[in-house]
């Protein structure tokens, strides 16, 4: 049994990853593939359980290193619960947001040391990456003002525009020191022609396997 | 200004860590310390809350590492936000339960690596460990006699006797390795005897002040 592809899509506020990864996931299955389509930080009922902590505005200060330390228990949970026994029976794993956001959100984000958040990458998920990640890439302000038009801003929603700067600044960084496991979408273009930038992007990875 | 004292108070179920953390908290405040009794897992809003999705009994199997890392993220709360500005300003910590615990429990019960414990426990602690350690030893079939008088058992508690042997031989090993931090009471003998063993051992470490 051939294991399956993982991919995952990641991306600051309003970048638009919810209607890309609706895409994505009917693209694959459109050629066939069983698709399992998760979220982090989520994806079995404690790691959701842990997300609705993690999100929740609250008056008490949260520590970024409980932040972190709860972003990969998580983590944990979802991998060895869901994503690895999906990639062991030939499945496809389409995960909103994976390891990338949280060298994104805590490390460019807060600030946290990247050597840290390594280790515990190491720790948690050993010698497993995607095998694509699809970076959709806005300017702050432009993915923001789309952010805001949903309502009611989560705990990370409500940061200010330097934080999410250092976050796509984190992005890219990513991007273009492993550009053969990346590719950064530019999702300010329209609609259609983001998608046949991704559809190309996954062409590529289909006729590798 | 002297910092405070780091206390923890440790053993496995039914030692009897309530009653005598409250004699604990007693006999240092009848010496004109100020003194902060807190517990882990919890000791802030966000960690009490990590403590219930830590204690819940669920139909989804908890991943070891998800445990471990979700107890040392309440830890980061709960030292960075507590504990450490507690001893800071000259107050003594008395807290139920710390990192022994997680030594004694995801080591010694769920057989984690103790070098992973103890990489997590520097990321999270730095230099700061208990001044002491009281750890109350007693049989394990009479420790969960007497916990199981207490009613619904949550998800340590309802664990097997073979659980709580390893529990227990792994905070006598840490007691053992490391003599002058750690007492080890023996909490089978009448509460009379216990105390006057416990007020012995403080008045030590208050004499070493």
């Amino acid at each position: 049994m051939k294991p399956g592809k993982f991919i995952t899509i990641e991306g600051s506020e309003g970048v638009g990853k919810s209607t890309n990864l609706a895409f994505v996931h009917q693209w694959l299955e459109s050629k066939g593939l069983e698709v399992v389509v998760t979220r982090e930080p989520g994806g079995t009922p404690l790691a959701e359980e842990i997300r609705k902590l993690l999100l929740a505005r609250r008056e008490e200060l949260v520590d970024p290193t409980a932040e972190l330390l709860l972003v990969f228990a998580a983590r944990a949970q979802h991998l060895h619960r869901v994503i690895q026994p999906a990639l062991a029976r030939g499945a496809w794993v389409l995960c909103d947001r994976f390891t990338d956001a949280t060298y994104a959100y805590q490390g460019g984000g807060r600030g946290l040391s990247l050597d840290t958040i390594a280790r515990l990458e190491q720790m948690v998920q050993g010698d497993l990456h995607p095998d694509l990640t699809l970076i959709l890439d806005i300017d702050v302000s432009l993915g923001l003002q789309r952010a805001s038009a949903r309502g009611q801003l989560d705990r990370f929603e409500s940061e200010t525009l330097a934080f999410f700067e250092r976050v796509r600044s984190a992005y890219l960084a990513r991007a273009s020191a492993a550009p053969n496991r990346y590719a950064v979408i530019d999702a300010s273009h329209p609609l259609d022609q983001v998608q046949a930038d991704i559809a190309r992007v996954l062409e590529q990875l289909l006729g590798a396997c």
